[in-house]
């Protein structure tokens, strides 16, 4: 999740510069259209320390006219709070309708730093989580809207400020970030917890990368823009189609550009390995099932990307009894008639079998969202019900792949194009194949977010250099291999 | 929560099968209306073993077309389904949109088995009542109606069932029946709060008392009845003031009409009982002060009930500086811009300091849901949402003291009539007293629902009688005494 930011290592001061004056008329209008409605907006600044909180406040303090808007900062407690449950001081603080709070340090900040400090099971996190989801479940209920901002520090860049700061900056760095920095890990690895199980449709997440400060202050002038103007169009997810939104702005460094397309192998090298693995897997499939280890492979990627291909290798390997490949394509009619996730749920494997997915419950997210099949309220909610599903695929003991195969516009194009030479797979390329090429910035978006939203720590997307087919295949198969090697072992 | 749950001991064979035919005919229109909508009903049937679970899906089946519907029975898990992760099962099971699903044995079964049997700590549960909850919900914003139903027996009835099964009946009480009724009270305390976690406005629980199959059956029907036309009217909780709702069936016994009205006190028992109350209230709530224990003393009741004279006496016996009385009438305007559990929540005592509520944040579940301030969607989630709250206040060790104070119709006017004729008592007397006293009986089903819903473990409800003035305040300040000591000690 955290690997995924984008840092926006790029962006310069000047860049800031030029956007920053449209950024603060469009705040002030959307403050005034704000100020006309019955809804409160809560605007929560949470994440690292380090990571420029502080200076972003006061930015917000400056975009904003100040008669409308609080800010309330929780680090330190006072008597006064101590002596109260601990949401008192979050519900005195809450902005009324018509009006904006910024909250500083949050009802985030005490869940985490206890269980970082106290290594606590996962567990003993839920009744927090609960508590969260209730309480701002309780606000949304109320009409209010909940932009949740988190800010992100690489950890290079975290280590970076805190040795600085000893050298030359002396006062500028909190003694909370040198505490947290030594937990750099086990802090993340809390966080992309607590983060995940209150990433809700309404109530979602946006992560800032906060290395680059001009970058940091653009993305949360355009966030805040953007998730006004989404909530002004349509308050409370209204069930009707809705006219399309304004392109949200970008979170995430896109996966998909950091996939090396220029990977390739030997025909040698590819004969032989492709032998070895797939001898290997035949092995490794019959041990899990004797273990009742089961597997589920989830293919998705561009069309031409060289899907069909990879199952066809990968399944090349594996004894016929041992394995089903589930085709999915547009739903059935009683398919239709259920909750998305439905027809997914009904193809798990059993115990000791493995299911490979030509295309999956991804869809979704992906050609659902840019073809406009689910409403936006629908994929974004997805998102969290994807990985609740994954999460009990994998307490179940499944063994869970998903990759992505990549490949880039030019060699799409090249392989459209001999398919259509080639008699005997002019079928494979279709008018909606070409239709769908036309939108491949879109797409592309949606693959980038899918990535980093669903890349969780137990179930992890492995994203597939594919413009050479044979190494992408080879790809595929040392990634089941090790996989299941894991499992049985 | 169990405790109040309607018995129905009067209800007849007759009356049971006066209303049947009207029910069934209902529930087949009521039917065919849902096959012409988009969404899915689930009725979750769950509760006690022994119950009569299975004759009520019978009916059911009896009840309703069978082509639009199907029964899914979950207990005894198959290989198959063993073999996947838990959800598969009811996942699979789920009815289409316009069909009706019955699910006997569900989601909640295995839950409360483990935690009933594995003596675990309340926090293991915690991540079943998400994941249910996610499932719920997932399901619910996917269109569907979720009607849950419990089905309760009195732990008398429990054991009877289980002697005369062994007597006469052998084989009519499943052999989990007999290992249940062994550990009833370890088993209500599990339900209780799976029930209370996982009670949600959209997705809430319907208690049906068991214990004779006449008025079980009823109920079932009436519950159903009311259920599906209130979904048809206003499907998703609609956020326009809603056309009034059929009153739904009644679940409780009325708590209200099981406390002892004629229960009295003389006049010397009285004074030197209320100056020895006073007197240990005293020096419990310096102690309290130095201890850093709060208490939070909420008084409800009707009109003219002696809330006031109540809250006179009980603060008589207290430090003024440790005590600070709240009165709650309309929000201002500054409330109103607010959640309404948000000038409750300011209102909260500091550490070693008391507040008594004079009305309180029940106004949500009495006064606005009978005069229809909030719509049913807002006051049903209030339930949920207050009982969070006091689970707070309770964890962070508050002392929490809720009265009803009640007096029959009667004794109302008798004093409503004295307060006019007396001149320095009319002040107390409005138009406003006399309208409500004419919706007595909506009133008193609200309060019957609220003692139901939100006498919880954690914090009960203290239903006093009023009819004589005396022996309620004598009732409040032992309460009172009894709770402080407990908490200094």
């Amino acid at each position: 999740m955290f690997d995924a930011v984008d840092l926006g290592e790029e962006v310069t001061k000047g860049d800031f510069e030029q956007e920053e004056p449209q950024l603060h008329s469009q705040l002030l209008e959307l403050q005034r259209r704000i100020g006309a409605t019955s809804s409160a907006v809560v605007i929560v600044i949470a994440g690292v320390e380090g990571a420029g909180k502080g200076e972003v406040v006061n930015l917000l303090m400056k975009w904003f006219d100040a008669r409308g808007v609080e800010t309330n900062a929780f680090w330190d407690e006072s008597d006064e709070e101590r002596e109260r449950p601990r949401y008192w001081r979050f519900w005195r603080a809450l902005p009324g309708r018509g009006r904006i709070g910024i909250v500083f340090g949050s009802w985030y900040t005490q869940p985490i730093i206890d269980h970082v400090e106290q290594e606590d099971a996962p567990q003993a996190l839920e009744p927090e989580i609960r508590r969260i989801n209730n309480f701002e479940q309780a606000l949304h209920d109320d009409g209010a809207l909940i932009i949740k901002l988190w800010f992100h520090l690489s950890k290079k860049e975290q280590k970076h400020r805190i040795k600085s700061d000893r050298k030359d900056r002396k006062g500028n760095v909190s003694p909370l970030a040198k505490k947290y920095s030594k937990h750099y890990d086990d802090f993340a690895r809390v966080c992309e917890r607590v983060l995940r199980l209150t990433d809700r449709g309404a109530c979602r997440w946006y992560l800032v990368g906060a290395d680059n400060r001009h970058h940091r202050n653009r993305l949360v002038g355009r966030t805040l823009v953007s998730a006004l103007e989404g909530f002004l169009n349509h308050p409370a997810d209204s069930p009707e189609p809705s006219t399309p939104d304004p392109a949200p702005p970008v979170y995430y460094n896109s996966a998909l550009e950091a996939v090396d397309l220029s990977s390739t192998i030997t025909d040698d090298a590819y004969d032989e390995q492709l032998d070895e693995l797939q001898h290997e897997i035949y092995q490794l499939a019959w041990r899990a099932h004797e273990r009742d280890v089961s597997m589920a492979a989830v293919f998705e990627g561009w069309d031409a990307a060289g899907k069909g291909g990879a199952i066809r290798r990968f399944i090349q390997g594996m004894d016929a009894r041992l394995y089903q490949v589930k085709q999915f394509a547009a739903p059935t009619d009683e398919e239709r008639a259920h909750h998305y996730l439905w027809r997914f749920w009904r193809q798990l494997p059993r115990a000791g079998y493995s299911t490979i997915y030509d295309r999956s419950w991804y869809g979704r997210v992906l050609v659902e969202r840019v073809e406009g099949f689910a409403r936006p309220d629908q994929w974004r909610r997805a998102y969290g019900e994807i990985n609740g599903f994954e999460e009990q695929l994998v307490e179940h003991g499944v063994v869970l792949l998903k990759f992505w195969l990549h490949i880039d516009p030019d060699e799409q194009l090249r392989r459209f194009q001999e398919r259509e030479a080639t008699p005997w797979k002019r079928h494979k390329i279709t008018e909606e194949d070409w239709r769908n090429r036309e939108r491949w910035d879109d797409y592309r978006q949606a693959v980038d977010e899918m990535i980093a939203r669903t890349s969780t720590v137990y179930a992890p997307w492995t994203l597939v250099a594919g413009n050479d087919k044979h190494f992408a295949r080879i790809e595929v198969l040392k990634t089941a291999r090790d996989a299941l090697k894991k499992a049985v072992s």
